[in-house]
């Protein structure tokens, strides 16, 4: 994957859409079937508690909500993976650990030892976040090496990663070039954030990432995704895992946080 | 180290500073004299980049600021630690990388790994986050082995280790639990933030802190300090090294950023 391919494909994917705008034509679309039921709507959502002041406690009760309401996977930080997979176990609900959160800064070797340690103690998915400034800066092929990196540790682990591509501080060509250095480099979801960022997921970054990958890739709406209509827009324009710390309001039941 | 005694010793410290507060006398103290040139300023401050998109030519900048100032140090992600101590060869600047940011969530397992990669890549100080959430749970000993096992690894490299409290999370019981376990677990500094939770350094937080470690072991200022008179009022009350990164403007020189 050279620049050069990358800015041509960004070319004609930026143009088609504001064609589709000028036109007032709607350029998205879902992949997913808008999820009808309680239990369609939580089959997406990856429970999240990723805070640093976050207790055991809050941890253990994030995994019964989890169970309860059957939640796509909890999403904690790397600490807590041992006392997710306990509190998980026999229930089917996997365990995503975050990977070089939330600035993606840490180094690759870094990354790939937080992969090998989270699915060591039980993970099957990670959320890995790219290095933002390498990006900006042009360096694509150490932002490939980062991604490939954690994706080849999680292959061995039969894991699947989601790559945060930390959309608040992406032009829309950066927004593409990582999606498609994601997808080159064998990962499974592109993530649009952190919810540490100045700001969380727009329907037009879910819309541009998901026409960025293609339908067969996973697109993860994540940050500020509070009430279930804003959950449906983000499905309704290509997305097909939420994250989300509002879970158990999101599908309508009463929290026990 | 027992939570019973750590408690007695905070009981008698808030109560010295309570009786200090009502008589209206200063309790605090500083323990270098204010610094009153621009270099002496300059080499108390840890200059420093964290930002998620920070791109490589910022980090040169950085150094370079660094070299002609003469700060104590620069401080950066690991992903930078190799740039870094290439532009700052032979000049005497050392290397700071942060571990665990800024959410002190990943496991002692990967802190390790993370001050072995950066100790390995040059950095000669580690700026350490505790796991906020354990010591607010109370578990006090897996709070002190995640700070000595960095410690231990940054001992065999002649490195030192401050230890960030994230005080903004804390309640003064926690803050003193905190400094104490970081001394017990030989570290050099203790430090009150990251700059990325929701409020950074306080003078009441630095002397409290002060109070807790002794004149002996650092104490570190970082988060929002933009201004010199801010810088002068944290030595006043017991600081010995600043994190800014705003450190040219607070020396009084121009920025080339």
């Amino acid at each position: 994957m050279t620049i050069e391919s990358m800015n041509e494909f960004a070319d004609t994917l930026l143009r088609e859409r504001d064609e589709a705008r000028r036109a007032g034509q709607e350029w998205w679309h879902a992949v997913v079937p808008l999820p009808a039921s309680t239990g369609e709507i939580a089959a997406l959502i990856d429970h999240t508690s990723l805070k640093a002041d976050t207790v055991p406690d809050q941890i253990r009760v994030l995994c019964r909500e989890a169970k309860e309401h059957r939640f796509a996977s909890v999403c904690v930080n790397s600490r807590f993976v041992p006392l997710c997979v306990h509190e998980l176990e026999g229930s089917g609900v996997p365990v995503a650990a975050v990977v070089g959160f939330p600035l993606g800064a840490s180094s690759t070797t870094v990354k790939v030892c937080e992969a090998e340690d989270a699915l060591r103690n039980g993970a099957r998915e990670l959320d890995l976040v790219i290095p933002v400034g390498l990006l900006k800066a042009g360096l694509i092929d150490e932002v490939f090496i980062d991604i490939a990196g954690v994706v080849e540790v999680a292959r061995r682990h039969r894991a699947i990663v989601k790559v945060i591509i930390e959309a608040c501080y992406l032009t829309d060509r950066e927004k593409i070039a990582a999606c498609l250095l994601s997808k080159g480099a064998g990962a499974d979801f592109v993530k649009t954030s952190t919810g540490f960022g100045p700001r969380g997921a727009t329907p037009d970054d879910v819309a541009l990432m998901r026409k960025a990958v293609g339908p067969s890739m996973g697109v993860k709406a994540a940050g500020g995704i509070r009430t279930k209509g804003v959950l449906l827009t983000m499905v309704r324009h290509g997305a097909n895992r939420i994250g989300a710390s509002a879970s158990v309001q999101i599908v309508g039941g009463s929290t026990s946080k």
